[in-house]
């Protein structure tokens, strides 16, 4: 086995691109991070040809770990768990199960990757299913970390308090906040309290010694009001996508309205460093990489539709969260939090054991 | 009583700003429509003297209905519906009621105006639920009418169903559109199909005899991939407020971007034409007046914050819906969705009386 210190095992035949967008990631990723070392995971011969077309085959940058099939993106859940054992999904998730890598990526079909993985990995003890959380950019000139994004459509108050413990450790050892608050998603106030789901979790995370700043709207999560905003994933799911959607409009009407005319195409000429500046801002590639948390290993999901430049954000995620200790961090918030209710005297709402294995396959 | 032909209850209290913003949006929006007459309802001398401050106080285009009580924008709907029955939003519902009024509106606080207005004018036959309907801008130039925003939190499949049909009875009247099409807000199929009420919900939507498009996914609002987009008052409150949230944000990162130094604020000019086309676009001071659905009697939320501008369309809208006979044009849709389920050997989801009194005061 290579001695460099992190091994990140790269599903190469996921997302809408496959190979031609994951290779060459991986190798300028590769390059940027010497003490790395990519296992290429998927049908070799394949992945031969595809580095030696970016003339990329030689180092020791990476290794080929070979498999056989491919989930496809429009793939069943259950074919792709039950159909597809020598996925390139499932070997690299293996890889992560058998120590021979720190971390697994995927640009593939969502639901897949989310079963795969708790397949083979499992959740850890305390936590019942895995989330998925993304960063969001505020106002504020940082991220906001937004979960579940879809992995639970029907959650209970226990659920959202162990997402936020998952987000919580996330900001914490990722970032290096010290106490990240959490905020609950809620509506107004001034039209009715939530429902009880909601307010039975924020008496949960009242009880919970995690930093509970309370309910917060769909506003706060641009304006940063909080590290880490809570919600089931149904609401978490449409939240992302209708903001994904009204960032795409507003592109779309700065093109249209600076292609207008003639002299509308002279101030933009004039505008463009500014519109530049403007569109990195707002470039969501660089927000690439959403992580599957509470799973006894560190998984990332990449965008199906990621470029290069966006999949080397989810693999750069990916060693980070190997580099500042996520799993160890998150083992560490199970254990401060059992404390913390054993000493309010309340009945822990982490589960005891790990069910990951309710699936089968 | 005014041989006027519209009639509109104004409730000239509600608001953050109150009578310096709703009596002279009054004003103005009855000089554009000398078809209209305002009924002013609050504290008669206050509005009055407001009247004289503007200039105003000559004309038919007002009558003044004293109310002696005001619903704060922080009163809870307890205090506003069993306390204050001489509210200025009482007596404007009433008038409604009573027939003196087509249509009533306040940009006081939701909540109470929710109860009051379900309390005085009940629901009508076959809705169980007032929804809150609002147009969100979309790609193709158009308006996505989004229910319900927050007036119900936990939802039945039959009253999404109910949201279907009030929104394209709204869309059908008021906007003039034949059959719209309808979308059920849901989360990626991908990951899973949604809950157990959105999937009951799309059964009885394809039984309707609306024209169900299906289901349809957050980015879809600002695609405008249909006419009516319906969801549960959390979720739809949630979503909402996250696009008001992103939308200010990218307004201030423009203006950050452009006033960065004496470059950019020379490109700043070059470019003002194109940024005020742009920033007209997405006022959305042009989307206020927010439709209380589902009550015998046409009812507009305006925005708490509006100005003056704002809130002159809030009543433009109210008056387009009585103009376009909006409360018959709903009524026949509900008769429609009587005959198709009856057609269809399916249980109405319709509910068989107004529940509107269920509500004590």
């Amino acid at each position: 086995m290579s001695k460099k210190s992190i091994r990140i095992a790269i599903d190469c035949m996921g997302g809408d691109h496959g190979l031609s967008i994951t290779v060459p990631a991986a190798k300028q990723f590769a390059q940027q991070h010497p003490d790395t070392l990519c296992l290429l995971v998927g049908d070799e011969a394949a992945i031969r040809a595809q580095l030696n077309q970016e003339g990329a085959a030689s180092g020791d940058w990476y290794e080929i770990v070979h498999a056989s099939e491919t989930v496809c993106m429009d793939d069943p859940v259950e074919v792709a768990l039950r159909r597809k054992k020598d996925s390139s999904m499932r070997i690299a998730a293996q890889a992560v199960k058998d120590e021979r890598a720190h971390a697994c990526v995927s640009a593939g079909n969502t639901g897949a990757w989310m079963a795969i993985t708790r397949y083979v990995l499992k959740t850890l003890d305390g936590i019942d299913r895995p989330a998925i959380a993304t960063s969001i950019p505020n106002q504020k000139g940082g991220a906001t970390t937004v979960l579940d994004l879809g992995a639970n459509v029907d959650c209970t108050a226990e659920h959202l308090l162990q997402f936020a413990l998952l987000g919580s450790a996330l900001v914490h050892t990722v970032d290096g906040k010290d106490r990240p608050t959490v905020g609950l998603l809620n509506i107004g106030e001034e039209i009715i309290k939530g429902n009880e789901v909601v307010k039975q979790a924020a008496e949960l995370l009242r009880a919970s010694g995690l930093n509970f700043y309370g309910n917060v709207e769909g506003d706060d999560i641009c304006k940063g009001s909080v590290d880490v905003v809570v919600c089931d994933g149904f609401v978490g799911n449409v939240v992302l996508k209708s903001m994904e959607g009204l960032a795409k409009m507003v592109a779309k009407m700065l093109r249209e309205e600076f292609t207008r005319n003639a002299l509308t195409m002279t101030a933009a000429l004039v505008a463009k460093p500014v519109l530049n500046r403007l569109s990195d801002r707002f470039d969501n590639r660089r927000y690439n990489g959403a992580a599957l948390l509470g799973l006894r290993g560190i998984v990332i999901k990449s965008h199906g539709s990621a470029d290069a430049y966006a999949f080397g954000y989810a693999l750069q995620r990916a060693r980070f969260a190997v580099k500042n200790g996520l799993l160890e961090g998150t083992t560490q918030y199970i254990e401060h939090l059992r404390q913390s209710f054993a000493q309010a005297d309340v009945h822990s709402p982490l589960s005891s054991t790990s069910n990951g294995d309710t699936l089968s396959a």
